[in-house]
């Protein structure tokens, strides 16, 4: 006799691809496979098409049964199960995705937006494993944000809270896509890095950035950990603004750790000292060496899954 | 036969007075008394002069069952049950306030800071009736907060969470008590009201303000109901700091209405037109005019003590 072990299902939804896979209770993923998001400008045939791929590998893994599915996707709502106004993906309007879903699987279905799938994950296979009071940043192109309060997800009432990369931190600072000005996401992500660059850039002739072809946070970080003065100045200032932030932030909600994940946030102490140091300096003082800076401890290549996953063993 | 009536007892403590009283269900004060805290140098003759005027309360309330105690205080950590380090009380260091208390009464004895205290109140009493996400905001002396997320009370992973009066809104700003510079307490504040006033008096010698024997914020407020132009600047000044932190705090925990309490909040829509306009100005787009701001709808008299009664009422 097989014993059955018991898996989720987590569907990672991008702007550009989807992933997803089967996840067992100790972050294991079993198995994986990917398709393009921007290949079904339908929603319902991207369903339909996810739907049977991961019938598919259920069926290839007979000795599992799924008990449950979660999906991580922007702008996304728990409540409701829908995608709303999703500026990066193609479908438009509102869209009940847990609805279209849920037509395809017998197992209860839960959706919210990657940020707070990664919190989740981090809390059931990672970094933040076992805490109740933390916060997710994921410093990708934008930056987003996950609150875990008391054990529980901030959603607030309308399940957008986690909007940490829309606060100001600079008052008519740079202009965001958002529409606002000066908001963190505009410093502290993947552009945001970029665009401190090419600001400062011409201040130091001699840096070996102006060497690069390409200038991205990638290449910035490269040349930073090679002692380039410019390239160190970037991160500091970068990790200034976000320091500033999670000051801010720790007052509100007082976390025991704050997880980085993303590419910025793989440079290392190239962005975790500063910003500790420059959180630390706008901290009141009874939070003062208390709260820590962490990178995110999921595989990268697995990380969207065990994030997605994670919401479904957090609910069912 | 009579039937007993269940009630809570309700303890606030403040720097110069202390109240105290027990409330029913409804929110029915129904019979209070106070004292001054700085008679009591030692928090043992505290303790036991407060138990045995509760106890006379009860004892004068044949028809009550008391269910549990809760109590407000400055500095106060609900995780520990003790008031720490508060700069306004004579107590010094650590106190282990509901230990004290527990040696006289057999039911349960919660205690948290003043605006946790005040932000129960209000959600079991007041203005954030049945309201799960919902942010809590005392102006006095100094600027108080409260926040409750999917219903329960933010706490953060050491009890010191929602201090929204610490947080920067202005960088190198005026100088705060605690240390840092630009906290929003030293604007949005019954004493940085006044302190905007002083700054910017002299450049409206005209103003009605030069008039007063005593600036306070409730003076402030009655020049600005005349209509008297500096006076309404002070408050949009006020409001635009305001408007400005509350703006960033919606945007992380996405709360359904901001209630705000004390002296400054009793200016009606004085304070509250303005501080909503600045919020909306700085609000990301999925959160315009969808937070209410609203004054407390606890009555002055007995906030205090219902807002600590309803702490027990919360917990038992």
């Amino acid at each position: 006799m097989t014993t059955n072990k018991k898996v989720t299902v987590g569907i990672d939804i991008g702007g550009t691809n989807t992933v997803f896979g089967l996840v067992d209770e100790q972050g294991n993923c079993l198995m994986q496979n990917a398709l393009k998001t921007s290949d079904y400008p339908l929603v319902e045939d991207f369903v339909s098409t996810v739907s049977s791929q991961v019938n598919n590998l259920i069926a290839s893994n007979p000795n599992v049964t799924v008990v449950g599915m979660g999906i991580g996707a922007p702008n996304a709502n728990f409540y409701t199960g829908t995608i709303e106004f999703a500026p990066n993906l193609s479908w438009e309007g509102i869209v009940p995705l847990t609805k279209l879903f849920a037509a395809h699987f017998n197992f209860p279905i839960f959706l919210t937006n990657d940020a707070n799938a990664a919190a989740i994950g981090e809390r059931i296979y990672g970094a933040a494993k076992g805490l109740n009071d933390f916060i997710m940043v994921t410093l990708g192109t934008g930056l987003g944000s996950g609150f875990v309060v008391n054990g529980d997800l901030v959603y607030g009432h309308d399940g957008f809270a986690g909007e940490l990369g829309h606060t100001t931190v600079e008052l008519n600072g740079r202009q965001c896509g958002c529409g606002k000005k000066g908001c963190l996401e505009t410093y502290a992500s993947a552009t945001g890095i970029v665009k401190t660059a090419k600001e400062m850039m011409p201040t130091m002739p001699d840096s070996a950035l102006h060497k690069l072809t390409e200038l991205t946070s990638k290449a910035i970080a490269d040349v930073a950990l090679q002692g380039d003065a410019l390239a160190l100045a970037i991160f500091d200032f970068t990790a200034e603004k976000l320091g500033f932030a999670l000051a801010n932030t720790v007052a509100i909600t007082s976390p025991k750790c704050i997880v980085l994940f993303g590419g910025l946030a793989q440079s290392g102490d190239l962005i975790l000292k500063p910003t500790k140091k420059h959180m630390e300096a706008n901290l009141l003082k009874i939070f003062k060496n208390k709260v820590a800076i962490v990178p995110s401890q999921l595989k990268a290549a697995d990380a969207a899954i065990l994030g997605a996953s994670a919401l479904a063993w957090q609910n069912i």
